[in-house]
């Protein structure tokens, strides 16, 4: 069975943990950079190697780039000018997340011997070839809702919560609390 | 066990389901419609009940009742002009989303036996004494990143994901498929 009590990662011990790309299809440039900034800073935050956005947007990078200069790691927001091309050359699992897919909990045995999985993320209106592109069309419930909440929860069942251990070359980082906040590092009171 | 594998609730059989509200505090009315609205819509797809919302969006409140009308239940968006007295008068356990608190893993066993609990989701700036008022702090992973996203899990696993079945009062709902779109009911194609 998967480990969930512990906090730590719960992907079955006996599989090695994919390495998992995010692509932010239909970015919307100066419209909605908030929400993108979410879905980026979710999926470094579950562990995703880096997000490849579509159409591009350099300051939303450098924004995120930031965060990771401050908290570690080597997440990184990367240009993806042909996503078409992005989907087909990719070397590993393409999986698009849409309420109109297969459940997730269905899917996921057929990822566990993924090494490597593309997690496709649409905004509202989602070019149709898509599905066909994608090898697994995979929705995280059926009804309306969020692309940071299905990023998130998908990630957290391919790669489990992170704990609290510090992302290496991390210049802060957190000290769970029950009350109030403790960082360690950086400027933060 | 919990039982995962096939898209139903994953609480423990022997728990029955607690009745989660969710309490929104810091939306700034016309600045975050979209990360509001995707909150209340990840809070209904994930079988919150309600969202209480501070300060009162009418606007907002109305919209996420047309996804209701549409896709059934009665989730609902609901003024919360005190948050403080929200807070103070929850009759279950109150608690506080935040990348500073407890790891979820480590503080979910003690919600177990909860019969209501009031997850308390904050903007950028939260008031300090949220810490203190809050009967847990509890964080979805260390690092920042996303208030959808710790939402979103949060409910995953006090809740499950929800299945493809339709909510009751649904005018339309969806039939998984591993391409394209089937809606039935409603008016899309």
């Amino acid at each position: 069975m998967v480990t969930a009590s512990n906090g730590s990662r719960r992907r079955r011990s006996s599989s090695p943990r994919p390495e998992v790309s995010v692509l932010r299809v239909g970015h919307r440039v100066g419209r909605d950079p908030r929400l993108t900034t979410h879905l980026a800073l979710t999926a470094r935050a579950f562990g995703a190697a880096r997000m490849l956005l579509h159409p591009p947007d350099p300051d939303l990078a450098r924004r995120v780039a930031a965060v990771v200069d401050r908290w570690g790691g080597t997440f990184e927001v990367q240009p993806a000018n042909e996503w078409r091309a992005t989907v087909k050359g990719f070397d590993g699992v393409v999986v698009h997340l849409t309420m109109y897919g297969l459940p997730l909990d269905r899917v996921l045995p057929r990822l566990a011997p993924a090494r490597r999985i593309l997690l496709v993320v649409g905004g509202a209106k989602v070019p149709p070839d898509l599905y066909r592109l994608a090898r697994y069309n995979v929705a995280v419930g059926h009804q309306p809702h969020s692309e940071v909440a299905a990023l998130a929860v998908a990630l957290e069942r391919l790669l489990g919560v992170p704990g609290p251990r510090p992302i290496p070359g991390a210049r802060q980082h957190l000290v769970p609390r029950a009350r109030g906040k403790r960082v360690v590092g950086g400027r933060e009171k």
